[in-house]
C-alpha cells in the first residue's frame, strides 16, 4: 500500500536569472527583466511528497515531524532571507531559475530519506508559476 | 480519451493518534501530542479523482452529481462531526493516521464506482499536511 | 533531467450542457440546471504543465514569457468573455462539458508547443470541480 | 460584545453588462467585452456578515444554520445557474454589475434578519476582482 | 498614521458545543451534531490585526517576530492539539462558539501588547464560517 | 450607496530592510535577517480598495480597468522585478517596511483617483504578514 505524504514549506529570497559566461546582452535577451543586476525577490511555496509503504506499526509513511525537520534543515535554513546567487552555494556556477532549484532541493532532500521512498519537488516562484521534479 | 475528474468536499472529525496495544508511554513517544487523549481534531479537505473514458453521449467521465452524492454518503455522512476513534467503526483497530482515513476512504469510495474507473483519494488534514492514495 | 512547469491563467465564459440531437426533455434529464437555455457561467481557472529536459543553457523547459503568450493566444482570447455554444467554434456541435474543454484547450495548446514537450491540462470549473488531461 | 459571524457561499451565473436605454454603439464603449449579447460568465464568491451581540445563552450572534439557509433561499436559489439579465426579475431593469448585485443581495438579505443585526456583504465577481456593500 | 498590521497562524483543537446547566435535549435541539458527547474538531485559522502609528525610528507598527511569539504564547501553546472543553480553563464554564474563543483570544492577547495599540481578532472555524472582534 | 471595490494585483522585488543612518550593528539587532545586504525578496500581493457612490448611469464606482491600468502603471511598473532599496526612489531615505511601502502606495494611487473616493491598500508581504492602510 503505497501512500503519498505531502508537507508544505515555503522561504523568501532574492535572485537574478544570469550566467556569468555570457555578456550582459545576451543575458537580457534570454532573461529580461529576471536580470536585473541588483536582484528581484519571491515568496516560494514548497511542497515536498515522499511516496512509499504504510509502516503497520505507526500507520504512517513518514513521520511528518521528521520530513518538518528535513525541510527545515535542508531547505529553509539554507534559503530563506538569502540572496540565492550570492550567498547559496549550490548556485555558484548553476542559474538560479525555478527548474535548477527544485532540482537543487531534490537532491538535497534525498540524500536525507530512507532511500526506499520515492521524492518529488513541487516549488511555486508566484502564486501563478510553479516546477515539479521527481528525480529520473 | 482518458480524462480525470475531480470534485472536493471537507468534513470536520475529533481524532487522537494512538494504538492500544502499546503503553501510554509508547504512544507517546511515536505520537507526541497528537496521542492526547481528550482528542483534538481537523477539518478534513478531501479531493476525489476518478479516471475514465469521456462518455461520447453526454461528455461526461461520470456525472459530478452522482460522484458528490457518493462523496456525501460513503465519506461526508460518516465522517463529519464525528470521533474518528470512537464513532467510526473502520477505525476500532485502526490508527486513524491521514494515510489510513486515505486508504478507508479509498475503498468505500471504489465500492460504489464503476470498476472501470480509476480512483485517487487526496486527503488534507491541514493546509500543509496531506498524503494522496491510488490503490495498488 | 525532465522537469515539469506550470503557469496559471483564467478565463470567464458562459456555457450550456446541451446536444441539439437530444429533446429538451432528455437535455433536462441528464443536464438538469446545467442545460438552462439562458446559460450560467464560470470562471474557469486553467493550469496549463508542459514537461521537458532542462535546456543546459538557459536552464529553463520553457520560457515561461513563451508559455505565457500561448496561453493567451490559444485560450484566453479565444474563451474569454465568450459564450461557449454560440462563440467557439470547436464547440458547435460538441457539449462544453469541463471534460470536453479540457480536452479543446489540449489539442490547441499542443500544436503550437515543441513535440518533444509533454502536456497536461488542468481546468477549474468552480474551486471544488476540476478535471484533467495529459492526451492519450 | 458585538461580534461578527461571517459565512461563505457561491453561485454560477451569466451576465451582461448592458443598458437597454442605450444605443449598442453606447454600450460597447462603456462595457466593452462584458457587453456580450451572448453573455459571459462568473463563479461569484459571497461572503456574508452579520454583526450584533453574542447571545448570553447560545454563545451565537446568529446560529449558522439558520444564517445558511437564508442565503440558500434569497441567494443561491434565485441566482445560482441562472442568467442575471433574463431569468431574476431584479435585474430586468438594473445593470447586473458586481456592485449592484451585492446591493440586491444586501437587501434580499437583510428583510430576513433580525433587525438588530449589521449587514455587510462581500461579493467576489473573480478572485482578483470584488465589492463590499454594508448599507446606508 | 495609523496602519494596521495582520499575522495569521493557526491550531488544531477539539470541541463540543455545549453548556452542562442544559439537559441533553436542549443541548441538541439548539447544537445538534456540534453537541456531540465524543466531539469533534477544527483547524483553527486565525489572523491578528494590531493597528498602530508607524514607529518612524523602525518603520513597524510592531515587530512582527514580536507579534508572532505573543500568539504562540497566548494562543498556540494553549489551545493547539488541545480538547478545548476539558483542558483550556476559559471554556470550564463557557460554550466554546467561534463566537467565544474569538473574544477569549482578543483578552488574551490585549493584556501583552501595549495599551495604544487597537486589535482585531478574526478566527475561521472552517473555510467558510469565521467571526470577528475587535472589543468594545 | 456607498460600495467599496477591490481589486487584486502583484509584484515581486527584492529589498532589505535598513537604515544607512544606524550602525551594521543596530540594525541586525532590529531587523536580523531581514538586514541582510546581499537582500532577500518577496511575492508582493496587493488588494486596493476605493469606496464610493454607485454611478447611476453605469452601475459602477469606479471602471475596473481604469482602477487595473492606475495600479499597472503606479504600482506594478514602478516595483515588479526591482530591488525597492536601490530602484525605487521613494525608499532612498525610507526603510521599506511592508507598512511604509503601503503608506508609499497609498499616496500614489490617491493623487490619480478622484478626490472623492476613498482609499484603502492592503499588502501582503508573504501569505502570513500583511498591512492594512487608510489614509489618515
Amino acid at each position: 500500500m503505497n501512500v503519498t505524504v505531502s508537507r508544505s514549506a515555503h522561504f523568501n529570497a532574492a535572485h537574478r536569472l544570469h550566467r556569468k559566461d555570457w555578456s550582459f546582452k545576451k543575458n537580457n535577451e534570454i532573461f529580461g527583466k529576471c536580470n536585473n543586476p541588483n536582484f528581484h525577490g519571491h515568496n516560494y511555496e514548497l511542497v515536498v511528497s515522499v511516496t512509499g509503504e504504510i509502516d503497520k506499526e505507526t500507520g504512517y509513511v513518514i513521520d511528518m515531524k521528521i520530513l518538518k525537520d528535513i525541510i527545515k534543515n535542508e531547505v529553509e535554513d539554507a534559503f530563506d532571507h538569502k540572496n540565492l546567487n550570492l550567498e547559496v552555494p549550490e548556485f555558484k556556477d548553476l542559474n538560479p531559475t525555478a527548474e535548477n532549484i527544485a532540482v537543487v532541493i531534490y537532491h538535497k532532500m534525498k540524500s536525507k530519506l530512507n532511500p526506499n521512498l520515492k521524492l518529488e519537488i513541487q516549488l511555486y516562484e508566484t502564486p501563478r508559476n510553479f516546477v515539479t521534479y521527481k528525480g529520473n
